[in-house]
């Protein structure tokens, strides 16, 4: 099989298609195929279109609500709480996103939380969409399947929990931080086993607190999170802020959405939106953000040190690469989709 | 010399009276005071009393501003920006965080930034004055001196820049976590240094990036961030939280204050706090932390560990001791702090 290359267009009308076929109201496939996409786009191919097979699994076994009724349940000026009555996270989120930048343009700053969400692809999703509006985005969620014990712990109570930043500026590409509070997603360590290759210390260890290497053996041991007990506590503080201030799963309430496709998982995600219009003049600071990035950039660098990158600059690059030549495919992937194609009796996916 | 303890109002007299003798006005000398034995009382002793010399070496030299305007120079409903006006950090960041709480109140979320401030203490003492709200704070800081490169640099233009989170609970101790950014704080390499010990892996390299151990050669390396490249950008993000977007000094703006004690160092910090009584019932939600505070500590634990601790539960715990016993000051400190009573003509500290 050849390069399997699509473009964004073509990646999007595919998930559409797709999720239309689930059942899903055309309007909704809409705007979950083109989140999908842009997560594909930027290289969170984690995140993206790879979900498709394991979000129609969980449609077919009813464990999404199709016709979501997403609304505010708990409002002040500056925050709001969205209920998303077990609807595809992306919509849920995209929802809280809007609302809060609405409220930062008078506020400042707003806070908008979300319970019965669900998986809503990478964080810095939502984050990103508070830049065309000049304002900065924060995202926090909680993972959707717990890979953490407590520090010291053998219980796996908490996820991955990631935290997401985008800040604007003016010349430069922004600023965009999406990091898991574990020193890597579990996601890379299937990545490890799929290539057949072991993983760096630092990365898992076993039950007895010794580091595991061999990534096909990663159920008897645990994710590390960064930092030893700051990451555990980053972890848990994410947690808190994204799911049991929203009422949503917690610890031992989080469901293992790689396991159980039917049971509500009610997800917690939040999305903060600060207006930097607010303290100030706003080209100034895109002015400052674009001078702190040059100087960071044009560091003495370590030997053998090609670049330093900024957080976000290499995601960056990657989706204008991908606007040009299409997003690569892997072709278990396309197989995957093709299969899912088949049972939905839609167009396959197809190549630029 | 025997055991010198001192109980948290001995401390606080001793603080507020050199203050005063420094020229503060006695309200400001004991507001200060107490916030600092107040650091010291919770085992922050890197951040408390050991401070004092520092400050008024800055004091003396004419680094500070001693009868500051300290005032909201942008506001809007959920947000304000405080100018310090070159005033002592506590003042400063005691005044956001009454104003954040205030606002919090009616907004259900608020951020107030600052510049033109100074170090401040401990992280968490910000935080933590939310809970008695039954609220929320995160607490955000741009420190004093660069000991971090950017992730393959050498320069080094970023500074530990801690985070803090409080949450409140109901009959557990609240979570408070207070963190800096690398996986060592600066404090801890003097420290090792002192007592003649190496550092282990992981807290420092050197220019070539190899790790370096030896303690008394931190000038020729560097302190390493959490989880490498995340804590990297995850002490940007938070640089420019609390300081770019204040108008505050980041990067190469940022003054060492351990060896410039005259230029303004122009300090940013940013306090957020959230109402979960906003979100739902508040007696619910710290129900809801008290049972993820039981289930992470009753997990099974890894052989050799004795008890798994909440992030703040050490704290607490001191926090309790020191009110028993007082807090046992290191016979250097002592004479530090009476070489200054001397200079200033004030009484000695007296013990327990």
């Amino acid at each position: 099989m050849s390069e399997f290359r699509v473009s964004a267009t073509q990646l999007a009308s595919f998930i559409a298609t797709a999720m239309s076929a689930l059942g899903l109201p055309k309007k909704d496939a809409q705007t979950i195929a083109e989140l999908m996409a842009e997560a594909d786009m930027q290289g969170s191919d984690g995140h993206g279109v790879i979900r498709l097979a394991p979000y129609a699994k969980r449609i077919l076994a009813g464990g999404l609500n199709l016709q979501p009724h997403i609304r505010v349940v708990q409002e002040r000026t500056a925050m709001a709480l969205v209920d998303g009555d077990n609807g595809m996270g992306h919509l849920v989120m995209k929802q809280a996103t809007e609302l809060a930048i609405q409220k930062a343009k008078s506020s400042g700053i707003a806070w908008v939380g979300s319970r019965l969400s669900n998986h809503a692809g990478p964080a810095s999703l939502y984050a990103r969409m508070a830049l065309k509006h000049d304002m900065i985005g924060l995202y926090f969620a909680v993972g959707n399947a717990n890979h953490l014990p407590p520090w010291g712990g053998l219980d796996m109570l908490l996820s991955t929990n990631p935290i997401a930043a985008a800040i604007p500026s003016l010349n430069e590409a922004p600023i965009v931080l999406d990091m898991a509070t574990t020193v890597a997603a579990y996601g890379k360590v299937k990545a490890k086993a799929q290539r057949g290759e072991m993983m760096p210390e630092g990365w898992m260890i076993d039950r007895q607190g010794k580091p595991l290497l061999d990534p096909t053996k990663s159920e008897e041991g645990f994710l590390l999170p960064i930092g030893g007990y700051k990451g555990y506590g980053l972890s848990l503080v994410v947690g808190i802020l994204a799911g049991t201030l929203n009422g949503a799963a917690m610890g031992s309430q989080v469901i293992d959405f790689n396991k159980d496709f039917s049971t509500t998982t009610n997800t917690g995600q939040a999305i903060a939106v600060i207006d930097p219009a607010a303290f100030g003049d706003i080209t100034e600071f895109k002015q400052n953000v674009d001078r702190l990035v040059r100087e960071l950039r044009e560091a003495q660098r370590m030997p053998g040190v090609d670049r330093i990158w900024l957080p976000g600059e290499q995601s960056h690059l990657r989706r204008i690469d991908h606007q040009k030549h299409g997003v690569l495919l892997a072709p278990s992937l396309v197989k995957q989709l093709n299969d899912l194609a088949s049972q939905l009796q839609i167009d396959a996916i197809s190549p630029l």
